[in-house]
């Protein structure tokens, strides 16, 4: 017989209350005002990380801030001005890092989104934003999750970004009842 | 002067609390099952609906279950015994309801997880999961929500599916740790 | 014993010499200046046929054309004076049919390429590419192929898409190797 | 005033020949067998070289054979016994080659088609396909292009994927009109 989704949902709930609590919330106002300043945001990860991210992207977009995730068919050229926004929990994901090395040689400013600080990402980060879940790593100070993988730092950086764009949105003081206009219309 | 991080995470939990325990538990239970008796299951949505449903399918792969999202590269045929898992809040987006329309004349099993019971979906829908949020619709008895347009559905979806795959995990007495070994690895 | 890749390669190249030279020139020259005055480029179709659109998006936007896939993470919303390219081989495919229809609602013009000018497309299109390969209809004239499935078509449509962004840059005079500029270089 | 489509199209299809008869036909013969001895095939590449490896991965999960686009949603582990298909024309973009490294330590087997048989690819290899086409390198013996960009590289490697399935299907005996019983038809 199942656990009962009531118990498991309780579960998330918690895990999700103390990963959101222990993000510095300095650090998350430093990429609001980033990504605000930048030319373009291009964004990077793998797997269930990069669909976070992806949500992320659109959202940006819904509020005119040009973004694009790295791969797209009309992804433009990285110029330097523009942000790479990483995410990666170990900070070690090979394709996030190979883009990160790149990016930088490029000019662009690099914010890594992450769990662990002190991975290869940390050579390229000129902002670190820390989730501290847990990893494969057994970080110090690192929360405990009864989830499934990655679930609880997949989560996190969704609902991460979307705190952010409310960040952004708020400080344009944007009407969120116009923003459908933007919003792809071909659904 | 932008609110805070941590005011907005406050929101956030708060809306998903109210959002997550609206869910009926038995259709979770029910899909959760249905799922496990599918051949195939295959999802549809659009936008970052769609996004949240990838990361569901992601995890059924982990856990054995054949999980298709319609429009990628190795999608296979459909048949008669397979599930097809429709997001749409509004139970109206014209792509979803098209799959599902062809998928219902093909022999599969058509579960709805929006927040609308009475949109064009209800015709199609062997099963509804209905997260009761806000829509445009105005629906009696939604959830309001002070986030970015249908954020607070988008949330919850991808918080549901990885409940619901908790939940078979659970059944299956799946080793959580032994299913690293069927992750992707060229990462 | 495989027979051998030169003698499928000269079926594919006297394939390809049929197909293309079965399109009418006044058609492609018809759609050329059909993108270069529309505000945007939208493209849809299915499997491979979206595949080879994709190519199409990706070269438009380095000649400086804004042009999007259905469905992208920063798709836009499409508005009148908007140009929406449907691939169709039968242009009976329900989801290219159905966003057709609602891009025609929200005051876009309508290309269909394909080989059935007699589908459902019909009803929406205001300029009709027709490479007359063959279909599962059998229509009268068309192009036999030993070929798998619908490559013909497929192909034929990767290369005409090349050529319309051939026939562009020529019209604009764009020096081709300034284009990397706008080439994405996270690669 | 446009060039014609008329002279466009039989600049492509020349150029076409050209590469197409430059590809040693015994290379192909031996990824046709590669591929029908691996396990699982994977297939990675940026930009339009990766939409044409995902048109070939298409075909070949429509003959039966197990095959996946990196980053895919369902992507499996890759395991030794496994082939992976790197799609480079110059043998050097990173992603390609960072995950091909990858690879090989996993026990994979590597094929790069591309057309610079001396690139960083050259390290991974067991099987190279040269397609000897204009690179950005002014390799000797290759082959000029008045396309746009990569064009004729790109548009080849779609070709060549197609003839391979077709050498596949040849020495499989495959009916072909059993195989849509396999393809996706949720179209």
């Amino acid at each position: 017989m199942m656990n009962g989704f009531e118990e498991y949902a309780e579960v998330v709930l918690s895990e999700l209350r103390n990963s959101l609590r222990a993000i510095d919330g300095t650090s998350a106002y430093e990429l609001a005002k980033t990504i605000m300043n930048a030319n373009s945001v291009f964004a990077i990860g793998v797997g269930r990380v990069f669909l976070s991210l992806q949500a992320f992207v659109k959202r940006l977009n819904h509020l005119g801030i040009a973004a694009h995730c790295v791969g797209s068919i009309n992804e433009p050229a990285l110029r330097s001005g523009d942000l790479l926004v990483v995410g990666s929990g170990s900070g070690e994901s090979i394709i996030p890092v190979t883009i990160a090395r790149k990016a930088k040689q490029l000019g662009a400013k690099i914010v890594h989104i992450g769990s662990n600080p002190h991975g290869s990402m940390h050579e390229f980060a000129d902002i670190m934003v820390c989730i501290p879940v847990t990893t494969k790593l057994n970080l110090p100070g690192e929360i405990e999750s009864r989830q499934i993988m990655t679930n609880l730092f997949d989560q996190s950086l969704w609902l991460f970004g979307d705190i952010i764009c409310q960040m952004i949105a708020d400080e344009r003081c944007v009407d969120l009842n116009a923003l459908w206009q933007f919003h792809a219309n071909l659904e």
